[in-house]
C-alpha cells in the first residue's frame, strides 16, 4: 500500500487501505513504513522515527501546539460470524450510509486514518496552532512495550504540547482525562488449627470480615474536575483464603482496587488505604496515576466549540495519563463506538469518519477566542 | 505367621508378627486370613468373616454384650531416619522397657493385638459379659471403603452390642463419643461490572462481609453430655472470589465447617446454620453425625472404674461414630500415643500393650456394679 495522495484525500477508502495492512501488536512495520513515507512527501512536516512509532510536526511559530495522537497496531484477527477473517475490510452500502467491516476500523484504525487525511489536506496557512502527529506502535499489549510510553521516555519534546487529542473511539464524544488506579493485597493473618479444635487457633478469615465490612460501607468521593463530575470507586476484586476442609486457616487476602480522580496522586490514594486500612498488613501491588481533562486550556475550550457535545470523564485508564505525566492536558476523541472494538464483528460508520475529520479540521483552522 | 496359643498368650511378641505382616490399606488378607484361623481355634467362639472384616463373638447369655474393634490395615510405609523401611518392627531395651518401633505400632497393630491377646487368654467362664471382637479393613482411606462401615451396613447383627471401645491410640485415656461434623457453601451473588465504573455492578465479596461478621461475632455453645463437656466450633475454612483485577466480582463462596457436639444430628445442625444465614445462598457439602459417649450405661460406668483416669471428649470425627449409627455408644482406648501415628518413627512402650490388656481384661472380667 502506498499512502498516495489521492488516497489521503478520501478518508474512508484510506481507513479501509490502512485496515487491510494487516498490523497486530509487534507487527506494524509495513504499516509505519507507509505512513513515514506518505508524511515525508507532505510539505512542512518535520517527520521521525523510533522503532514502529512515527511523529510528524509543523513548525508555524503558532503560540500554541496541539498533539492529534493515536496507535497503529490493533488486536489480532477474529472470524466473521460466516467464518471468513475479518480483513480485509468489506464496505456495505454507499456513500455516507457505508459502513467499513473489519479490524481496526473501531480500534482505532478510523482515527490514525483522520490523522493522516489532515495532515495531508489542511494548508500549513490555515493552521490556527501547531500540530504534532503521533503514530505509534504496541499499544494492545502490555504497558511496557507501548510506543507512546517509549516516546514519552526517548523523546519527549516529539510529543510535547499545550493540548492533546488522543483519536481512540469515542463514537463523537469527547471524554476528558481518565481517573488512577491502584491495586493493594490486605492480608490478615491468624494461627492454623483442626477445625475440630478450632479454639487452639485463630481464623484469618473472620478478620477479614472487617475489611469487607469496611469495604461495604464506604462512601466514594465525586469530585467535579474542569466541569466533569469524576466518581471514584473502591472495590474487593479478589479474595482468598483456606488451607483444607477441616484446617482453621491462618491466611486471607483481599485485593482491592481503587479508581481515584485525578486531583489525586499515587501517593495520596496509598496514604488514603493505609487509614482505612490501619492495622492491617496493606502491599501495593500496582499504580497508575490519573489524567486531569485539562478542559480550561484555551486550546481545550476551543476544541470543545468546535467539535460540540458535551464532555464526560473517561473512567477507565487510557493513554491521556502518559500526556497528563508529561504535563500535556488530553482527551480522548474518535471515530468508532468503542463497544464494537476488539469484537468479530467490529464496524464503523463512513459518517463517523468524515464527522470527526471535519470537526478536527473546524477546531484546526480557528483561532482560539 | 501363625496365631500359636504361645503367641497370642504374650501381647508383645503379638504386637511385633501382627506389625511384620504388612497390611497397607487394602492388602490386608494374609493378616486377615491368620487372624480368622488364630480366632477359630479358640473355644467358644462363633468366627464370622466378611471380605477381610473378622468378627469373633461369645454366646455365654451374659445380661449385656461389649464390643472390642479395631482396624487392621496401615498407611503406607516410610523410612527410618537411616534410610531403612520402618518394618519390621526393631525393638529396643527389654521387658517393660522395651519399645517396638515400626508402623502400625500405634495405629493400631498394638490395640488388634490387645483384642486378639484377650480374645486367647480370658477364660470364658471369668467373662462378667459377652464379648465381640471386631477386626476389620480399610480404614485409612476413603470413608466409603471403611470395613466397619461395610459391616454395619452388610451385618449390623454381628457388630450389635451395649458399649463398644474402639482401641484407636489414646495413650491410656478414654476419649468419649465425638463432635458432628457438617461442611457448607455459603454464596453471595454481585452483577459484574469493570472496576472503573463499579456503580454499574454489585460487589458480592462485600456482601460476603456480613457472612464473615457473623461467623466472628459467634459464640459457638459448651454442651456437657454423659459427664464429657463438647466445645464446638463454626469456621470459614475457605473463602474465593473475583473474576479479574478490574473487575466487579459477581460471586463470592465461603466453605464453613461446623463442629457440633452429639446432641445434635446433622438435620439440627443444618437448621441452625439455615437459620444463622438467613438470606443467603447455602448448599450442604458433606456431614457426619457424631456420637454420644454413652458415659451413662452400666457397662461404661464399669468399664471408667476398671481402667481409672478420667474421660474426655473425642472432638475430631472417629469410626465411634458408626457404633453410635447402631445405637451402640463407643469411646476410643487403645496403647499408642495418637501423636506417633502415621510418623516415620511411630513407636509404642511395651508398658502401654501390657497396661491396655490388664485394664481391658479386669473390665471384662468384672461384673457390672
Amino acid at each position: 500500500m502506498e499512502l498516495t495522495p489521492t488516497l489521503m484525500g478520501d478518508v474512508v477508502e484510506l481507513t479501509r487501505a490502512i485496515c487491510d495492512v494487516e498490523s497486530v501488536s509487534g507487527n506494524e512495520k509495513v504499516l509505519a513504513d507507509a505512513v513515514e513515507v506518505g508524511l515525508r512527501r507532505i510539505d512542512g512536516l518535520e517527520v521521525h522515527r523510533d522503532g514502529d512509532a512515527v511523529v510528524a510536526r509543523t513548525h508555524l511559530g503558532r503560540a500554541e501546539r496541539v498533539v492529534l495522537a493515536g496507535h497503529v497496531d490493533t488486536v489480532p484477527l477474529a472470524r466473521r460470524a460466516d467464518g471468513s477473517p475479518n480483513l480485509p475490510v468489506i464496505v456495505e452500502g454507499e456513500g455516507p450510509d457505508a459502513v467499513l467491516h473489519g479490524r481496526g476500523t473501531v480500534d482505532m484504525k478510523g482515527g490514525v486514518a483522520v490523522q493522516l487525511h489532515l495532515a495531508a489536506t489542511v494548508a500549513p496557512t490555515d493552521l490556527a496552532r501547531d500540530v504534532t502527529y503521533v503514530f505509534y506502535d504496541q499499544e494492545e499489549v502490555e504497558a511496557d512495550r507501548n510506543g507512546l510510553g517509549r516516546l514519552a521516555a526517548t523523546h519527549p519534546d516529539w510529543i510535547a504540547g499545550d493540548f492533546a487529542v488522543l483519536l481512540e473511539p469515542t463514537a463523537g464524544r469527547v471524554e476528558g482525562g481518565c481517573q488512577g488506579t491502584i491495586r493493594v493485597a490486605v492480608t490478615t493473618h491468624g494461627v492454623a488449627a483442626h477445625s475440630a479444635r478450632s479454639w487452639m487457633g485463630h481464623n484469618a478469615i473472620h478478620d477479614a470480615g472487617r475489611v469487607l465490612t469496611r469495604l461495604a460501607s464506604y462512601l466514594p468521593r465525586e469530585v467535579e474536575i474542569d466541569g466533569l463530575l469524576f466518581r471514584e470507586g473502591l472495590n474487593a476484586v479478589a479474595i482468598s483464603g483456606g488451607i483444607a476442609a477441616n484446617v482453621i486457616p491462618d491466611r486471607c487476602v483481599v485485593t482491592l482496587n481503587h479508581r481515584f480522580a485525578p486531583d489525586r496522586s499515587v501517593a495520596n490514594a496509598e496514604e488514603h488505604l493505609r487509614e482505612l486500612f490501619d492495622g492491617f498488613d496493606l502491599d501495593v501491588l500496582d499504580a497508575a496515576d490519573g489524567a486531569r481533562p485539562g478542559l480550561d486550556h484555551p486550546a481545550a475550550a476551543a476544541f470543545l466549540a468546535a467539535v460540540g457535545g458535551r464532555a464526560e470523564p473517561k473512567f477507565g485508564w487510557t493513554d491521556v495519563a502518559r500526556f497528563s505525566g508529561l504535563g500535556v492536558p488530553a482527551v480522548n476523541f474518535g471515530p468508532g463506538d468503542a463497544l464494537l472494538a476488539h469484537r468479530d464483528d467490529e464496524r464503523c460508520p463512513a459518517g463517523q469518519l468524515t464527522g470527526c475529520a471535519d470537526a478536527l479540521r473546524r477546531w484546526l483552522t480557528t483561532p482560539s477566542g
